[in-house]
Order: structure tokens, then sequence, then C-alpha cells
């Protein structure tokens, strides 16, 4: 099952090696991993996105929690919250497919953010289901570049 | 200097945990980092914003150039590219505040993703700067919780 982790750390040197390590030392891929600093800047959020077998993601939870650098942790799979992923996305694109191109980021509440005669690129906001739609969409126009920043998420109330 | 680096890797399990090892090992801290799959599911997207000395910075791309599962690394920051971070910020309000805050999420092109009488939570996309800004302009109001996805980037043209 695919779980959604997020992790109050001490933002300092080694603390991510050390996290990806203790995933990695159990055989996880992590599927998506977003850090960055929150409003105090001496503390990072991690969100995590991983896939494995529910009693080793607790253990590894317990793990991380036992880390002198972690200051919280909570799975939020099973909590109501809210998640979003933004992807740039880079099309080529022709006289003749520009209208079409155009009218699906519109549909999907994107924004062109660059263009030139052979290519575009487009930023896009919302669920990871949402992010994959549009880039299936995109693939009969020719993608060039993709960059995701994997799933962040906040817990509701 | 501030650097934003972005190499394709392969999507494999241990490949994050090597590539944080390589920053650590030198003694860079990572101020932030965010990794998706591409539009081909076998390829990972990571962006690397790392502040450090120059040289030092070319001798980490090198060595992670070196590595088997690099598929491509660039270091972006003096090339033209597009860049843009999600962040996630949950804000208390009162009946006093709230349309102060409903008029700032608009000024800032941001969306209300969730409600709730104590507080609220919004979904804002941009540069840092940007990212930054609403930040500070809402640390009067009380901010709860932020989740910052880190930078993504694609080369321009």
């Amino acid at each position: 099952m695919q779980h959604i982790i997020t992790a109050l750390v001490e933002n300092r040197f080694g603390v991510l090696a050390n996290i990806s390590s203790l995933f990695s030392a159990r055989g996880f891929n992590i599927d998506s991993l977003a850090v960055g600093e929150t409003h105090d800047p001496s503390i990072s959020r991690m969100t995590i996105v991983v896939t494995g077998d529910d009693r080793i993601i607790q253990q590894v939870m317990k793990q991380l929690n036992k880390m002198i650098d972690t200051i919280r942790v909570s799975d939020l799979t099973e909590e109501a919250h809210v998640e979003r992923e933004l992807m740039l996305i880079k099309m080529g694109h022709t006289p003749k497919t520009r209208a079409e191109i155009v009218q699906l980021v519109e549909i999907f509440k994107g924004r062109i953010i660059d263009f030139n005669p052979r290519d575009l690129s487009v930023e896009i906001v919302g669920s990871s289901d949402k992010i994959l739609a549009f880039m299936d969409i995109m693939r009969s126009f020719g993608i060039k570049e993709v960059a995701r920043t994997g799933r962040v998420a906040l817990p509701r109330g």
C-alpha cells in the first residue's frame, strides 16, 4: 500500500542522507520525496511517498521517530488531509496542435510559463491523479521534459 | 553561491540515499530537494538546491555523473531556465481577519484548499521569492503549518 509520510526535522546537514538510508536499508524505493524549509528556517518538512508492507512502514516510522533530528513524524494515509503536487512539463507544438494544447492547459487550469517556436512549458498543480491525467493527454504531442515535485500534504482541520 | 542542480536518474531503490550521501559527505546541506517520476516511469528527476563553493559543487557534479544510476546532470544556475515551487500553508483566522486573508490569497493568485472555523489552508505556486513574500505576510495571522515542495526547474528553449 502507498503511504504518505510527513516528518518535521532539524534543518541540519546530513539529515536527508540519514533518512533516505533508513528507507533504502529496508529495501523501500521512495516514490517521491519533497523537502523544504518551514516558516521556521531551523526546521524542514519532508513529505515522503513510499509503497510497502504496512507493518514494515510502521517500523520505519518508529525508527524515524527515534532519530535525534526528528521533531515529529505522521503517516497521513489514513488521516483526513489535503495533498497537492506541482509539475513542469515541456511539449513540442506546431501551428496545427497549438490551439488544442492551449485549450487543454485551460481545462486543467495550468499556466504556460515558457514559449518558443518549437516547444512550450506548462506549470500544473493538483492531485497526483490530475497531474498524471494531464501528462497522459500530452504524450500525443511529444513530451520533451518533465519535472515533478512529488506530493506535499497537510492534515485537515 | 546557491546552485540549482537537476539530475535524471534511474528510478531504482537506493539512488536517493546514494546521492544525498554524496552531498553530505562533502559537508553540503541541501536547501531543498524534490524527486519524482518523469513521463518514463523508469526514470526520476531530482532537483537539488544547494549552497556552497562553486569549485566543490563542480566536483560533486562530476561524482554524480560517474554514478551508475545517473543519466544526466545539469547545473541550471547559469543557464536560462524556468523554476517554480509549491507551498501549502495553514493559518488561523477570525471573522475580523478573514476578508484580509482572502484578499491577499487573491493578490498572490493562491487558492484556499481547506477551511474550517478556526483555520484555513492555501495552495500557492511561484518563484521562491513569491512564496517567501506570501509566507512573511501570513506571519501576522499566525502560521500553523507549512509544507513546501522545494524548487523544480526546466531549461528554457
